[in-house]
Parts: C-alpha cells; sequence; structure tokens
C-alpha cells in the first residue's frame, strides 16, 4: 500500500495550502484533510497561482505534477503517507489532538511534521507514542516560492527523523536550515515579532502609515536582506574595519532612548481600525490573488536574479535546477534517434520576455534556439564533463525567419532537425511553435566544435560525432526546410 | 561662483563616500571634505565599485559623470555648494560644531542635510543661524543603489527646504519618504534596532551563530522584503480573510513567552568576541571589497528583476532610466545625418550575458541588434507617443555572422547602416564592436511597418519615412557590407 512518494497535509489554510503546492509540483502525491466546507476551492486558486509561478520559475524539464485527493477523513489522508504535514491553527491542545489522530492511522514509519511557527517540539510531542517521529519544520508564506524551512526537533526526536527531513526539503528545492537549540517562535519569527511590535507602535502614535512603513522596508533594508542577512551586511556597514567597528559604532545606540518603545503595544479595536483602513488604502486596488501573483512574479524575478549570481536563495534553485536537468537527461537515456525532428525545447513564455510591442522580443527567439542547440548537444553528449575535457560548439551563422508573434505566458516549444554533420562542422535547423501548432519562427545555424583552451576549430570527439551522424542519417530523409539556404529578402 | 550643479559632503565613511559616488554618477561635481589621512584611497576604492554597479544598473546612456574634489578645509568644500551633505560619527554636540562651520561658509541658499540615523532634527538646527534650512536625510548602504531616502524636518525646517531635498533626489533615482513626525531613529532605523536586539540575544544564548541568522533572513523574509513591505505581506498570509484576520491570528502571540527577551542585552567583551568570530567564519573567505561587489551585483540584479515587474524599487529604476533616456534622446536633437554609420549602442557586457563557453551568448548579440535597431527607430520619432498612435516595426529577417567572442564587463558598441527604407520595408545592417575596435559580429535585419491593432504591415508616417531615407541617403555612399546578401555557409 505504502507509496514511496506520497505525503498527507492536515489543515489546508495558507501555509497547509502552500504545502500542497510546493508537494505536488515536485512530484508527490497529495492527500489533503481539512473539514472546511470550502477548502477545494480555496486550495485550487491557490494552486493555479503556484502553477503559474513554476511555469517561470525555471527552464529545466520540471517534475510531472503529483496527484491531489481531498481525503474525507484524517484517518484516510495520512494512511501509507510517508510524512505527514500538520498545519492546523496554533493551539497546543488541538494539535496535541491531531497527532493522537495520525498516530493511530498513520505508518509506524511515518514522519510527522508540525508548520507550527513557535510551540516547542517537546511540548507538541510530550503525549505521542512515537514522539521520535515528531519534528517542526517551519515553512515561510508563500511555502511553494521561499526556500526557508526551520527544522527544530525536541528532546525526544530521533536523529533520524531531522536527517530524513532534511533531505527531503533539499531534493524539494528548499533550504532547511536545523536550529539545534529550541526556543520560542524558534529564530526567524523571533524577528519578524521584534518588526511586528514596532510597526504597531509606528501605526499607533501616528509616526507613520502602513504604506509608509512598508516603503521605509522595500525600498531599503528589504533589498539587503534578499541577499545578505543582518550580520554579512552589517560586516560591510563597518567599512574596512569591519565587524567590530561596527559593534563599537552601533553598540552605543542600544542605550539611546529609542529603546524605550519595547513594551507590548496593546492591540486595540481602534489601533485595528487603523491597520486596516490604511491597508485597504494601501493594497485594496487588488484582489487577494491579484497581489498573490504579484508577490510571486516579484520572487520568482529575484530567485532567478540571485540564481545568475550564483548566490543564497538563487544558489538553492540552481541546485534544484541542475537536479531537474539531471533527471530529464536521464529520462532521455537510450533514446534511439527517429526519422522526426527532435522536441528540444517545450516551455511557457516569461513575462519579462515581451517588449513594447507587446510580444516576444527578437532576442528571446534567437534564446529559444540557442537552447535548443544545447538540448541537442547534451543529448549527443556534451554536458559539463565534456565541457571541461574536449571542447564545445560556438554558433558562427544564424539565419532567422519570424512568421508570427507570441504573447507572454503562451505556450512555446522548438524542434531541431540535424542537416549535417561533418568534422568541425554542424548544421542545424529549428522551429519554434506556439502550443497551438502555429510556426513562428525558424532559425537556420551553422555551429563549430572549438577547443576551449585555445579558442580555435577543432574536432569533436567520435563519440559526440557518431551520435550526431545518427541524427542526421535519420533526419535525411526529412525534406530539406523551406527557408534553408535564403539569403535575406529573398522570396518566400 | 555658484554652479548649479554642486554638492558638498563632509565626512567620507561608507555612508559620505557612497553619496559621493552617488552625485558624481548623477553628474554632480563634488567637494569633499574629511581631515582623515586615508580619505582619498578609501574614496577611490569605493567609485570603483560604484562605477562597476553603475555599469549594469541600467541600459540607458548614462549622466556624464561629474568631477570629484578632495577639498583641504570644511571652507573650501561647502563654497559655492547648492547642497551640503553632512556625514560625521553620530554625536549632536560634533554635527552642531560641524554646522557651525558650515554656515559661516556656504551660500546663504544653500540646504544643509544630516545623513543622521535617529538624532532629531529639532536637535541638529537647534544652534543654527538659519536653522530652516537643515533638514535630515537619513540614506542607507550602499548610498549609490538603494533608493531609500528618509526624509525628515525639524521643527524650523521650511517646506521648500523639504520640496527641494525631495526633487533632488528623486532626480538622482531615489525614493524619498518624508516622515512626517519626528522620531529618535525614524522609521526603518526603529525596525534596524528591534532586529539587532533580537539577534545579539540569539547569539548571546546559543541559539544560533550569525551565519544561520543570516539565511534565516535571505532564504525567508527577506525575499518578501525585497518586493512588499510587512503590511502588504500580512495582507497575503491572513489568506482570503485579509489583514484582520491576519491581526485576529497573529495577535495573541504578542502575549506568549518570546516576547519575554525585550530587555537590551549588554554588549561584553565575551559577546563582541563571539560575533566577530563567527562573522569570519562565515564571511571571511572574502575580502571587504569583494563582498562588497557581491552585494553590488546582487542589489543590481534584483532591482533589475523589479524593473522587468515594474514594481517596487524596479518601478522607481524604471523612471530613472526613462529619465535618462529622455536625456540621451534630447542630446541626439536636431543632429544632422553623416555618412558614416550611427552608433546605436555603447555599453558593457553584464556579467549575466555570459554562457558555459565563458563568452556573451548569442541571444545577446541578437539583443544588442535589437537595442541597436530601437536606438535608430527612436532617433527617427518612433517614441512612446508614435507607438501609441502610428504603429512599430517589426523584424521579419535577421542574419547574424559571429566573428570573434566577447567577455563580461568588456565594452562593446555597435553601429547602424541603413541599406533602405522604402514604404513598409526597412532594411538594416548593425556591426558590433568590442570598445577596442575589433569586429565582433554583423547582423544584417529586414523590418516590416505594422499597425499594432490590427498586427499587420502598414505605412509608416511621412515624417517617420523622411527621417530614415534622409540617413538611407547619406548611407548610400558607403560600400554595401561585406556579408550582406549572404545565405548560411556561402564562402567568405
Amino acid at each position: 500500500m505504502t507509496s514511496s512518494k506520497t505525503v498527507a497535509v492536515v489543515g489546508a489554510g495558507v501555509i497547509g495550502g502552500g504545502w500542497v503546492a510546493r508537494f505536488l509540483e515536485n512530484g508527490f502525491d497529495v492527500a489533503l484533510y481539512d473539514p472546511a466546507a470550502d477548502t477545494q476551492s480555496k486550495v485550487e486558486a491557490l494552486l493555479i497561482n503556484a502553477e503559474h509561478a513554476y511555469s517561470k520559475l525555471t527552464m529545466a524539464p520540471r517534475n510531472h505534477r503529483g496527484a491531489l485527493t481531498y481525503a474525507k477523513t484524517l484517518a484516510l489522508a495520512v494512511a501509507g503517507a510517508e510524512l505527514v504535514m500538520e498545519a492546523v491553527p496554533e493551539n497546543l491542545t488541538l494539535k496535541q489532538q491531531v497527532y493522537r489522530d495520525i498516530e493511530q492511522h498513520a505508518d509506524e514509519g511515518a514522519i510527522i511534521a508540525s508548520s507550527t511557527s513557535g510551540i516547542l517540539p517537546t511540548q507538541l510531542q510530550a503525549a505521542m507514542r512515537h514522539p521520535e517521529r515528531l519534528i517542526v519544520t517551519h515553512p515561510f508564506n508563500p511555502v511553494y516560492l521561499l526556500p526557508l524551512v526551520e527544522v527544530v526537533g525536541g528532546e525526544l526526536t530521533a536523529a533520524e527523523t531531522i536527517d530524513s527531513a532534511m533531505g527531503l526539503f533539499r531534493a524539494m528545492g528548499m533550504h532547511p536550515l536545523h536550529i539545534k537549540k529550541e526556543i520560542e517562535a524558534f529564530v526567524a519569527d523571533r524577528f519578524l515579532e521584534a518588526v511586528w511590535r514596532e510597526a504597531l507602535w509606528l501605526v499607533n502614535d501616528g509616526i507613520a502609515t502602513t504604506a509608509e512603513i512598508d516603503d521605509a522596508i522595500r525600498y531599503g533594508f528589504g533589498l539587503r536582506w534578499a541577499q545578505m542577512g543582518l550580520f554579512e551586511t552589517y560586516r560591510l556597514a563597518g567599512g574596512e574595519a569591519g565587524m567590530r567597528h561596527f559593534i563599537a559604532q552601533f553598540g552605543p545606540c542600544l542605550a539611546w532612548p529609542w529603546t524605550k518603545l519595547m513594551d507590548v503595544p496593546e492591540l486595540t479595536e481602534e489601533l485595528i481600525d487603523t491597520i486596516a483602513a490604511q491597508s485597504d488604502a494601501q493594497s485594496g486596488q487588488y484582489s487577494f490573488r491579484e497581489l498573490e501573483r504579484i508577490r510571486d512574479d516579484n520572487l520568482v524575478a529575484i530567485l532567478q536574479a540571485l540564481k545568475v549570481n550564483d548566490w543564497g536563495a538563487g544558489q538553492t534553485l540552481g541546485r534544484y535546477e541542475q537536479t531537474l536537468f539531471d533527471a530529464g537527461a536521464h529520462r532521455n537515456d537510450g533514446a534511439e534517434p527517429t526519422d522526426e525532428p527532435l522536441l528540444t525545447v517545450e516551455r511557457t513564455v516569461p513575462p519579462d520576455w515581451t517588449d513594447y510591442n507587446n510580444h516576444m522580443n527578437e532576442s528571446r527567439y534567437l534564446q529559444c534556439f540557442a537552447d535548443a542547440s544545447d538540448a541537442l548537444l547534451r543529448r549527443v553528449g556534451v554536458d559539463a564533463n565534456y565541457l571541461a575535457n574536449s571542447g564545445s560548439y560556438f554558433t558562427v551563422e544564424t539565419h532567422i525567419r519570424h512568421l508570427d508573434e507570441v504573447a507572454a505566458l503562451q505556450p512555446i516549444k522548438a524542434t531541431t532537425q540535424v542537416l549535417s554533420a561533418a568534422g568541425k562542422k554542424l548544421h542545424v535547423f529549428h522551429r519554434l511553435f506556439h502550443g497551438d501548432g502555429r510556426l513562428l519562427a525558424t532559425a537556420e545555424q551553422l555551429l563549430l566544435h572549438v577547443n576551449l583552451t585555445t579558442r580555435s576549430a577543432s574536432e569533436p570527439t567520435p563519440g559526440v560525432l557518431t551520435a550526431l551522424r545518427a541524427i542526421a542519417d535519420r533526419h535525411a530523409s526529412l525534406v530539406v526546410p523551406e527557408g534553408c539556404g535564403r539569403a535575406i529578402g529573398d522570396p518566400r
């Protein structure tokens, strides 16, 4: 009965729903239990946004999505799951009751993980029959995009439970942070609490509105914290003298008058009204789903930007993408060449690929064709190892014909026909299609094999040449493409 | 004596130096005064990093850099400046002394701005002869990249002083945030203080190391805060029920036990040693300048990512870029066509334009050529107004020859030769050069004028066609480029 890729999620709020999305996008089958009547409609709306985000998150071939079932009972949800993720409200008694139910129906070996943002795992596991398998795995909204998950064991949690959960999260493109000493609110939420207290005072005392506070964050230190945290940032604030100088300079401020507002502000009805009204004025022009999508688009763009720099959350995305590429390459292993052009690109047009004419910019067409060449080359054995030892192919000439437009978020795919592969030269013909079959553009390309040390033309390895020729032989039966061998302006 | 674009900076630490860089990059001449012996070497190292960042920040034609002078005295620095930026250590008595000296030598109309991160402007201006011109303008490190500047007036500050400073900062690509009620530490630094207090406790109590704390920030909420602040983020955390639901859910936590650590931790020598050692273990493998550059590369990439989404700090960058484009177009106004190919692109290769072959990726060549076509079209009148009313040009065919490689951060430029402009058709030939004159690639392109409503071919306006023909006529004397009219694989 036990599948190796089945998880259960208990609770379908913003956090539980976010876990569902991340598991599904990573190929897990998910059984979800939440007694609320609107569970399915809420989760489906969230999954649409998550799918939108993932369609732009990576160019790598994505995992096949898992299947979601809405279980009628908690018992049905947890049976056979290798991990049960609890995401019910922050109430110790309620959570302990839920664990009792889970333990009654889940497999002996299942990990039971809590999404609590503050309750100690030692308290959570206190009444369990098998407390060693209880762990806190505290994620951050949106769970399907943000890499951080705080992993905290209680006094009775087994070391294997922690290791196994860390491995699972890493494989899903997350950054599990093992908090080794449990305290209430763990690490990240202590900061969020501290900032929230200050924010309440600032609104309460009329110093700044919610919109002004948000601007004070997102135009300033928020940009810093997306890539370096507090200490690495302050190391730089100290100038060349570094951390010690910074503390010496900053330290005395702690005794300044502005530390006085450290009491807990009272959350009066009046203060709640003020905050809600200011928040409406600031963000009320967007629906909840619109605002969620704006946030996701921004997060995807930031993650991709950091990926280019191989830093922080972008490094996590890069590693995740590599595992997807490897898995995709594995799926092609042993595939025999056919006499059809190869499917070399299959993706969605990211919104930032469009230009002021509201269609995909011409340079992105060439990016698709370059990706198509790369996919062909990976298939015949030009991988990281080959690049390091034997060389690479450089494009020396390209002829593109634009035949139709394509807008953002439309599905596109490219096929590649090998016209000839002889010695150092590789001659290919790519076609770019809309998902509905319309031909958008063609590109004829001449590539040259190059020694990456001397940067001059060289022979490919016999293995690569043989693999290319096998494809070229099968493609020899295809007609020479219309548009091939043309100069600019030749009549069609 | 008074120039309209001269500012003085007093104090050359991380903040003063950052101001110098931002002013210079925006065309201001800067007179800097700091009595420290190593001022010049420190500032020059910082300016190299700032120049590196600006070379990648925007594709728009940049401002001509202003000139920097190291003034021997404060009197020499401030004479003739329209704004004097004070960035000396955080000490009220010292600052008041500096204002006395400034007032003695500065022009009557000069704005005197303080970079203080916490002292009230009402206190700063208390002993001044002309307190109405004193303003707090609190920036964030790195000052040359982060858009936020908190603008705070004291009881005696004139409204015009605030307006005029806000306008100046906006023109420099910043986001001035007017804090209307002065409190110690203003808004942003109250949050930074609160977070710093929590961080000291966490390190002090051995809950997490500096590296773990930084990871808890940059893999999680730091990514959120780069684009939305606290309140807009929490609006989404409440799910469809919104802000009120979020507060109801989160509110009770304020009374939970983790609010107990709100005392000010004592900065013992031991705690300072622990922090410094952990920070070395975390970041010590980078030199100060290296780490600074990593941070800047990340910030530039994040700003650009948000620019694509037209959101937050990216929207600020987009507006700034538009003013640079407008200023650049203005510089070309009335330029007569010559019989030389037009210089249409002049920039540096951004690091993220390179690929696994360690050179500029082929698709970026086409991006340069597309930018070259855009520059030509802007020059003949295809601007935002034209796009809205009369149409645009679409590329229908491109033939690229790659002749040489180019690496990251190398200077490149493109020229454009108009081969013919007749009716709907525009036929151009671009050349891409390395800054040292080497020809890197050529592109022959055929463009078609299109009606943006019907998406079908249409005639350009007579004005645009006349302007294109004037250039084509001058270019008629140029030889037909080698490589023009070629099909792929034709012998050279």
